[in-house]
């Protein structure tokens, strides 16, 4: 029995249980033993525990890393990025490799999963993974994995590089779009993408917002002059992520593949996956922080200051919307609350406030301001301490919805929980009557943009350490640990329920 | 008190009453008085209904005649059309006005409401509506009017053409698909169409059906060789229409416009239609004799003869749907049973067999199977004896749902009812007593179609008389009307509840 | 042809149309003829309706008159009444068929169908029955009949007594108690009751809350002493009235028999009796104005003028109840618009307000406060005028509700529809631009109560004659029929949907 | 480090993660130590665990064991109760906690959870405690726990005795039942105990069957001789349960208190536990083999044979409702998959077989046949067989259904999961590849029980081993520990969601 690092004494929480006063002992960066008073190893770190919290590293599974600005798309030229160097860089949004993972393990969270995304000229994903690849390679803080973005699922692509993508690449998921122009798939699409996804094991993210409904609003609100950034809200009512969530469920029904919904926002649509997952299909669901502790009028602020809150699907008007979330998590329809971290700074580098564009209007266009907000670093302290401190969920629930979940859903089977053989990544909070809440400002953060839309949001605990297999990357408010210490992860197939064999008609793929 | 005709002592139903040994007295084609004894008039025809059933014409609210076949439509060149006189037949759907109005008046359908459809070419619906002003006039044994289909809603159309449509026209419906290649719309299209729709009044009708689902099974289908006809039904199961009907229902609550969904033929649509209704929203629905009537087996017939049961929807494989779709009549779910009357001969002109293209398969290829049945005259006799001489409906249910709700939703002011000022437009029955039961066969039919979906079916009664205005048509078997007695209707708008001025976002129109 | 009156130029309302400009004959109480412009008659009374609506005269199906209140039901001795005359008048609600049927006719009701009521200490209905026609004979205004309601159903009742009940009485409905001690029935009661209703034809109407919850909170807020009459409604919130409904609806489901929810308020049960709809069981649902108009508010004002708006189900506190009510009027859940007239004065004979019983409290006690609201003369005019003429339903609508339906419901064949062979029950409104808007006081009524719910609500019509088989008995502000005009009428079974024969086990009845 | 046992290289399994070969550590009977090679200490036990599954011990939540029958309720006499010795043993079921517990540990349960069952006549639940304490005492092979069945819930009990129930005696739920003479309570009495139980943070279990039907049926089926064993269930269709399911949680949600539905055998009453749990009521819910396994034909064997499936609620005749309950354990509606283990003879020792009265019927009446099934045995490998082995649920699913939720729901705080610091109640199953598969006899098992519903059923695997406390009770078919080792277990609260503070309307307790 060796160990490099024992931590004593801790509260270690997994999903289902919680194990009291117990030490971890750590080797090569796996957890080889659980117990109280693990013998004293000479020369192992040890790390005292006693009144905190231990638990698993954060998998932040949506997060978006050194991504061209969809309103650039048309413009990169992926030829000249070297390792981690992009030269245009302000076609990109604002947080690399190295600043977004900082910005992780500064928030408690271990892995990430970023987006490796196809253009719609991209004829092959292959050099679209290899891009990505040298994108992250030696950059990141924390451990990591790619879902591929599709965005032109041509036969070889979904028949040919599929299987590949599987196999040689590691990556066993993909994510679709059913709006942004440069994105959008078709129905027709979708259903190539599933009927591929559905032989080889691998699990659709889908973004489900009715991408006819956004542009039809959007231009008629331009007609009356309402751009102000909170008509974005105005634009897409909840009703325009309910249809897309019930369609895509349809197709997956039909096709019998499991998907997740992205980033969920509303009620309406948290009751399509709800019904979906009483009947057993193999419907899985995604909510965010933002859509659990924010509202609307986030967007009403100034004339232009409300652009920092604008994300799609938005941020909801009525409580009952946020309360429908709330309650999601606790029934278990969401699996899953990542951050989609999608890091674009309010002040663009050329000069532009979030994409704006006066015209005459004091309050720009909601049209042309990035969709996304930054939240790696906040996810996990967020739903720690407005959730499990506050009474509203569990620590094993936080757990879950935070580490567990994505980590089985995804295919990391080394992470997600703390258990023997399982990665070493793990967070330490500070015992609860050492610390001191304090109310978030954006200095406090890691990540490279310019505000947070959590900004004096009081929070009453943070990690004290981030642990990494078995290494501190993050201690006491420093980020520790060295750029190019994450790992990229090849993953397996999904841990959780896939398809059932039940079809809809005499047809059989 | 001056009568033309006078009918004695029948039992007359309404949508809401029945009358017992009531007479009604018809003056210039209108009923001037209801009650027993009227006067009898020196010189007025008399007409005995003792023991009988006196019902309101049917109104057919989905009859399609003198339309361009979907597969040729690229094809017409309408310029050669003069009344009633089409030079190249075999482009069109083998009922004109006067095979198609005759068989109604035949089977007690005494207004028929057909369309106009434009194509894409077309870029005004204006000569689209005087063209088939040109193939009705002068040809039709009932009264009718037009739906409008809408293929290409350029806001030319939209904004400029519907008002006239509406005030010069008398056309206060408009038909949309969101299936078929030629026809279907986007839904940014079928939002331009509800935004100015919902302004004039116009009732929209949609066929729901998913047209990428259908697109993507067919040729997977075909990629097993599973094109027999049957497989017409694989390629479109329940959820096909369900999800359209939900998306459709979407558009219309976000822009407070009523639709009526036609021939709905399952149970999962017609659960979102009864969702919708009881929260009030303004959504009608429609369904059709061969979805209460027949199963999926009729299309595994032979091997190709179950192509005469080919539709659009299907006719459903389970009993549990066609259930659903007689609960949906009984609870009011549906609110109109229309023919959809679609009549393209089996023994098509040009030799080919309802679109066979062998290839090497004996059963063809589903796909070149025009998608429609005839009905116009069996709706009306088949709700009559197999819905109210079955038990399963009662007389008002059978009024309301083939004449009064019709009528209502698409302005027919003076029909639909029998009343003081209403049309004399009446089905008289035959007395039950008298009747011998018979079996159907095609021959006995008045359209020009060359097969019935419902042969062998066994009726109860059929009509005795059919009575438009006052005139009768149909006595004893026999069609008697002229050809040309039947008049074009200018309609109002529905006279059942619209907009309600409830809106999901701050947007207003 | 021959009238005895002849009404001019009305715009006549039937439950599914509107017949403009037309002319209603009567003879000898009947409509004989209906159209426009019938022949003058020597010697008949012409009424001229021009500009005005006529609609079917109201009939109300749940009145309660010269019934003992509850409080008292172990003192009465029935054998005193003679006709008309009760000597221990403070025993019995205030109204009786004189002063009720007198402030029916004045609110355009025709028919109140009443209750006669079994005690627990009666073994036999028919002299309850008897007795009921003692007190009703000579001295109605309007047409009349009996509910029975069912307090203790022994098996002699259930199955000797209730085929003389509809046979020899013309009794069709029953009615029973969920709650209050003096009248409740045990499930197992319910079921002895539903299984001899059903193979009877009989209607029975349930008055659905739970006994034991409103016992428990009756109680608990007592001892917290939240004995306001405000927490009458307290003491039921929502749920009381959803289980109790939901419970009978399973019962009734389990032994296939057509139930009518009474006085509905509450949009929790609204949603049980949908669904049941939805699943064509023969469930019914009524409401009251008072749930349509009113919100709990009004039982908070003053120490004790709230007790004047005490009912049971009470008026809810929510505003999304009543307009869960008003939906399901709309939709179509509620068949029937009754008043539940339990007329209690404000001021008691014996000095005590309302049951008020001070102990130490200013408030008294709402245990004590009598159920029930006066409402049979408004609620006619509360419809017209807040239904129709305020555009929340079609006049249809208000017909069907009011008047149709009910009769329909409980059998008066001839009652409930304006068409030949109906009685010639009538309401004539005021041509509306004749009308000057008034504001309710008690004082206009004509009821024997010292308040009105309703009171302050404006009116912008009230019927301008009441025509009862053809004799005007209310004119202008005055009752000018007479009591003992009206007639108990024989009732046949229901001719709305009744037992489907599905059942849920191998037991068949 | 110091260990009693250790447990090599098994494939741990805890409700959320599976840790591949992985040894247990074990000291003291607690877990200690997991993880992969843990040093071998001198003397202590090894256990090779290869290829194996380890799952927690069962934890069997509701288990009958020396309880009166209902029938002879008013006969006994518990003075005469010493430990473990009954005299009248012929009015107790057949198990006791000799044989029960002994059964228990051969399938795979560690801990059992009884009934310490109050009577009607007891006026104190103290000395029923006490009762259920000497006969439980000495006699047990596994760790046992009591609930209080509640049967007259007087003041005293539930103010005064509650609190001491709790504190003192380590009990923290009752039972309740709707249904059966001897032991139903009105829903007044159960708003009594939720109120209370409210407050001391018990968790209520409820029989939910609505008496009254049951009764019914009953009485009616045997007027028509339908008294067959199969009839059992004719009398109680699934909407006897769904009815009682959704009063209990009106009540549940009125008092705002948590409830597990026990023994849930249909789909309706799933749904309303569902639609409860989504509406984040704490609503728990319990199904048992039983209604997994079998359907009701199992009652049709022979004249009286079936009598050995009957059980309350009934097995259902419907395959949609044991797919229901299969639904809702996946889904996570099932929090709790318990045996009801009610351990009757079929043939019983005073020589009627399962209380076969014959009168002249050769099947006996259904009535008097004890209701209830053996099954703690079976409980744990049919789930491991029939559900993990054959792909129905995880690994982790059975886990937390059959251990960990019991334990949490319960407050067995070291009970229900493998970690450090719980005790190491453990089943060690054979590697599959070594394992035999049979067919079950009830000769195999170890109850008292002369049948088992399952017979017959083939097992993919069983218990190799099961551990308590660190020793091995039962191994390779043999019970090898020793009655008297099983210790009764103080209980905590539960661990899982409880009372949310929403009320229904201003009442607060």
């Amino acid at each position: 029995m060796d160990f490099d690092l024992v931590i004593r004494n801790g509260t270690v929480v997994t999903a289902s249980d919680i194990w009291e006063v117990c030490d971890i002992g750590i080797k090569d960066g796996t957890i080889v033993a659980v117990g109280p008073r693990l013998p004293a190893i000479a020369g192992a770190q040890e790390i005292d525990a006693e009144g905190a919290f231990i638990t698993p590293g954060g998998v932040d599974s949506h997060v978006h890393l050194s991504q061209v600005h969809n309103a650039n798309i048309d413009d990169i030229d992926r030829s000249t990025i070297t390792n981690g160097i992009i030269p245009d860089r302000e076609n990109y949004v604002a947080d690399t490799y190295d600043t977004g993972t900082r910005s992780a393990v500064a928030g408690g969270t271990t892995t990430v999963i970023t987006f490796a995304s196809q253009t719609k000229k991209d004829a092959s994903i292959i050099p679209v993974i290899e891009n990505y690849h040298k994108l992250a390679k030696d950059q990141s803080y924390c451990d990591y994995a790619f879902h591929v973005i599709i965005t032109n699922p041509t036969p070889q692509i979904v028949e040919d590089e599929f299987p590949r993508m599987v196999d040689e690449y590691g990556i066993t998921s993909v994510k679709l779009y059913m709006t942004y122009k440069p994105m959008k798939l078709l129905d027709y699409q979708i259903l190539d993408v599933m009927y591929s996804a559905r032989k080889l094991g691998i699990t659709t993210m889908v973004h489900a917002e009715n991408a006819d409904i956004i542009d039809w609003m959007t231009q008629h609100l331009e007609e009356k002059l309402m751009t102000h950034p909170y008509h974005h809200g105005t634009s897409r009512p909840p009703i325009v992520e309910a249809e897309a969530t019930n369609r895509v469920i349809c197709l997956a029904e039909l096709m019998d593949t499991p998907i997740l919904l992205v980033h969920i926002s509303g009620g309406p649509a948290t009751k399509h996956i709800r019904d979906a997952q009483t009947r057993l299909l193999p419907i899985y669901g995604e909510t965010c922080p933002q859509y659990m502790f924010l509202l609307a009028d986030s967007m009403r602020k100034g004339d232009f200051e409300g652009a920092k809150c604008v994300c799609s699907p938005p941020i909801r008007e009525d409580k009952s919307d946020q309360d429908a979330i709330w309650a999601g998590i606790k029934n278990g329809t969401f699996n899953v609350v990542s951050s989609d971290h999608a890091p674009c700074k309010y002040n663009h580098p050329n000069g532009k406030q979030r994409g704006l564009q006066h015209g005459n209007l004091p309050y720009g266009k909601f049209r042309f301001i990035p969709n996304g907000l930054p939240g790696v670093e906040t996810r996990v302290p967020l739903l720690f301490s407005g959730g499990v401190l506050s009474g509203r969920i569990s620590p094993q629930k936080f757990v879950e919805v935070t580490s567990t979940n994505p980590a089985k859903l995804y295919g990391l089977k080394k992470k997600g929980s703390i258990a023997p053989g399982f990665d070493a990544d793990l967070v330490i909070w500070y015992p609860q009557a050492k610390f001191q809440p304090f109310k978030l400002t954006n200095e406090m953060l890691h990540h490279a943009i310019d505000y947070t839309p959590f900004e004096g949001i009081e929070f009453k605990n943070w990690p004290r350490y981030t642990i990494i297999r078995g290494k501190v990357v993050f201690s006491h408010g420093d980020v520790i640990g060295e750029m190019g210490y994450g790992q990229f992860i090849q993953r397996e197939k999904s841990l959780l329920p896939g398809p059932r064999d039940v079809w809809l008609s005499e047809w059989r793929p």
